[in-house]
């Protein structure tokens, strides 16, 4: 069986969600960041890169959202050629733009050292996730397949970045197609599964 | 035809040595980052994020690396699903961490924007540029592929973001896995098609 390393609230829930889409049989097992658990060396046998997710799987361990969610859900891969791609374009522009721009408000200690610096990446959050929204919210409609009816994979992706807009600042409510999408994402029972164990913040 | 934007020594040069790989007919559009042309209301009409790569497909534009480099390079995925995946791994690794590491050079007014927080980031970047070098150099020999012989299209992410690292002040000489893929791929003929069209830096 799969095992799963995550954190509640954190990307890794991503993979949750499409694995309770898939009706695939895991084990979710906690890393614990407030006692700072994925700095241990137990953990870094099981991710070098101190990160979550992490999969067990038969074959080894695999890491990273974009990687992990088209192997446990292939089926919610669009079949035509140009649709995977504009689904891989989302995927990776949350993974390598919308992804670190969250990132700058608690996890700034990555790219600077200085308080103040840290300071002023956290003061910038809400006006770069404000522009992610803003790109997404036109980008959405556009694409050559639903979003928010979960027939493919990005839509857990782009749920769980949308579930840190709040404490970014950003109201979504701005956004109406991100909104529409949210709420038709919140209803789905894959999602409901994972909150109800807990891993949502 | 493929029409590309691409500036000189960027990701997106990736792409274009993915295309003469797959001998694919493409036309470089060159986007000037010298005269800001990717901050004009021009180009944000082919991609509104202000980034490169684009391609423009007979079936639409489409932008980042990753999504574009298996559009453009199918029979270089791995056909294996767990391959495919740990492919995937290593490319997303590029895009949320590493290349997010390089940006804080050069562009860290992406997140922050006291000049002092800019040279804060900019002095970390050796230090995080080089963590990244030594998860890679382990990681690469652990794949189920080889790499360097370019049958997957990640190497053509890979390369481009190892000649940062000159400049990023890393001596990739200090990781032998790196410093033999980079030489293996700096002898293939699409390296050599993309830099005698002034395409690498």
């Amino acid at each position: 069986m799969f095992r799963l390393h995550y954190a509640p609230g954190t990307i890794s829930v991503a993979v949750a969600i499409a694995l309770e889409r898939t009706g695939t049989a895991y084990a979710p097992v906690l890393v614990d960041f407030a006692q700072a658990a994925q700095t241990t060396a137990t953990y870094h046998q099981v991710n070098p890169k101190g990160r979550v997710p992490a999969l067990e799987t038969p074959q080894g361990i695999l890491t990273e959202t974009g990687a992990l969610l088209e192997f446990v859900a292939p089926d919610l891969v669009p079949t035509d050629p140009f649709a995977a791609a504009r689904m891989r374009e989302l995927m990776c522009y949350l993974n390598g733009t919308m992804h670190p721009n969250h990132a700058h408000g608690a996890r700034g200690n990555r790219w600077a050292d200085d308080p103040q610096s840290l300071a002023d990446m956290k003061r910038k959050v809400p006006q770069t996730m404000a522009a992610s929204c803003a790109y997404l919210d036109q980008m959405l409609p556009d694409l050559p397949f639903g979003t928010g009816a979960f027939d493919v994979v990005s839509d857990a992706y782009l749920f769980v970045v949308l579930t840190w807009l709040n404490a970014d600042g950003v109201d979504i409510a701005t956004y109406p197609t991100l909104a529409a999408f949210q709420r038709q994402m919140d209803a789905h029972p894959a999602v409901k599964a994972v909150r109800a164990k807990g891993m949502l913040a």
